[in-house]
């Protein structure tokens, strides 16, 4: 996530006149964002340009995209008449421009393409929250205190990502990602019995497709155990935890993703080498591991420095 | 921390014609405010009601606490001469209204008094980033970047949070609490490297007054059993670890407290009760078992699921 973004000058020349949603809506644009950070690097794989609320207001929520701030929900969900607005999102209808995006972007491209989603508990927080939250209070009252209905919303927003990645792999995509970007903020029993059961469905439908599947969250070292039942071929984990922790508790079977603190790539060059190879050197050269920068790249990062740190990368994994 | 605060209607009919340095500022506001918890409920201390920011406010540092926003800094720390700026807090001439409002406190109270002072990661994170921050990118690129600059604000901020808790234990606190809030954005090897030796520091000097100390930060699951090394004699710990397995972390020599979800507390009272006796029962009975929310009280919150949680606890822990 957040390959492309703010920190590209010609990203923000773009902005200066469009707002991220007309950017993913518009198949020319969200191209040609998907493909900057790849002309300025040799990345290994193109992350499709979209948001993670773009399925929900295809499907009619209505919601901006806030500079600086997020998502932000005209009308958010407290309650079961709420939850009767949403609707499951048909991609071919609602987000034709996705398709188009993804077809357009296979022609231009030679490295693989992921598609993305973002995941239930994050959207549910979004919708409940109407804007970013820290203690997403709203969401997990009613998670807590009305299931049913918490039942209903994580089956709509279950049946829109699964569709919405769907489309996405049907239209060339090679891998998809899940940013359930805030589920670690729930305690290991909430996300158990509240989310985890929606994000395996989703994670079924997507291993019938045939491409790997990435799951990710922000600050999820109690959650590996049960993100990795959840789904998912390659588990994500932010610099919270230590890569070699979090691959004992996600297991052998799975591939992890990580772990670069974003907010290190900031600091001069100097530190950013020193901190990637520690990152490398506790994935200890085991197959399996996708070197990244957790939740993404910040705004203020300098470019160069992202330029090198992908030229180190390849240079310290071709040993 | 947050024990009064928005949740109370008393609280927000003083808030209406007064900032909260203005309360911390104000011996006979203060006081009332830190009562006013404690005249709705039988809870077994009371905590000192401040801002992490009013020791660095105290000596010299121009800021505001914003409603919703939390401390804005006018002029943020981005280099060697802005740490030039800032200076170690002398209690008894910069805050003279920590002492008295202390003094009063302790003739009206019945239970003990916790005073608290935020953490040096914390404060460094507001004075660089100018506000609150998700990411806290320039508070890391100055750490990894500039480690000599950040040694001397670790300097300045450690003598200052210390002549804070000093102060606070010698007119009358009868047990601290540090909260370094956003420690647990850090990675584990950051926060040990640039973080812990100054927290250490803090925890030898106030070991020296006598009291007991407690040590808290929000999502610290990687980094338990470095914040039990820093110090504190009980270590605090947000609802993402699991009591038992925090206590694990921690080791033996040291109290827990900790952990009910402080959103929860915005549902039905069945689901607060279902919680919390699930904290009760991860906490297994066990000797040096504080309750409490985490970070603390959020403002949405219904009085009579606390003053109920009170009694709960009281008649659990009683058996």
């Amino acid at each position: 996530m957040r390959q492309a973004g703010r920190y590209l000058p010609e990203y923000r020349g773009l902005r200066e006149t469009r707002d991220i949603l007309t950017i993913c809506h518009t198949p020319e644009l969200a191209v040609e964002v998907t493909l900057q950070p790849l002309r300025r690097m040799a990345l290994d794989a193109a992350i499709l340009f979209s948001d993670i609320m773009v399925p929900v207001a295809a499907a009619g929520t209505s919601l901006s995209i806030e500079a600086g701030a997020g998502p932000v929900v005209a009308d958010p969900i407290r309650s079961g008449a709420d939850v009767d607005r949403l609707r499951v999102l048909e991609p071919e209808v609602d987000a034709p421009f996705v398709a188009e995006t993804i077809r357009l972007l296979r022609k231009e491209l030679d490295v693989p393409l992921i598609g993305f989603a973002g995941g239930p508990f994050t959207l549910a927080s979004y919708l409940v929250e109407g804007h970013a939250s820290r203690s997403h209070e709203h969401t997990k009252a009613l998670m807590l205190g009305e299931p049913a209905i918490w039942e209903r919303m994580m089956r709509v927003l279950g049946d829109t990502v699964l569709a919405h990645l769907t489309a996405q792999v049907e239209s060339g995509a090679q891998a998809v990602q899940l940013f359930d970007s805030w589920a670690g903020a729930l305690a290991p029993a909430q996300y158990e019995r509240s989310v985890l059961p929606t994000v395996r469905r989703i994670f079924d439908g997507v291993s019938a497709l045939g491409v790997p599947a990435i799951h990710f969250g922000v600050g999820t070292g109690e959650l590996l155990a049960l993100m990795r039942r959840a789904g998912g071929d390659v588990i994500g984990v932010d610099h919270r935890t230590p890569l070699d922790v979090a691959w004992s508790r996600v297991g052998e079977g799975a591939g992890i993703q990580g772990n670069l603190d974003p907010a290190v790539c900031l600091a001069p060059w100097s530190v950013v080498e020193r901190e990637s190879v520690e990152v490398l050197a506790r994935a200890g050269g085991r197959a399996g591991h996708v070197f990244n920068l957790g939740h993404g790249v910040l705004p203020e990062t300098p470019v160069e420095n992202l330029q090198r740190l992908v030229e180190l990368v390849h240079a310290e994994t071709a040993r």
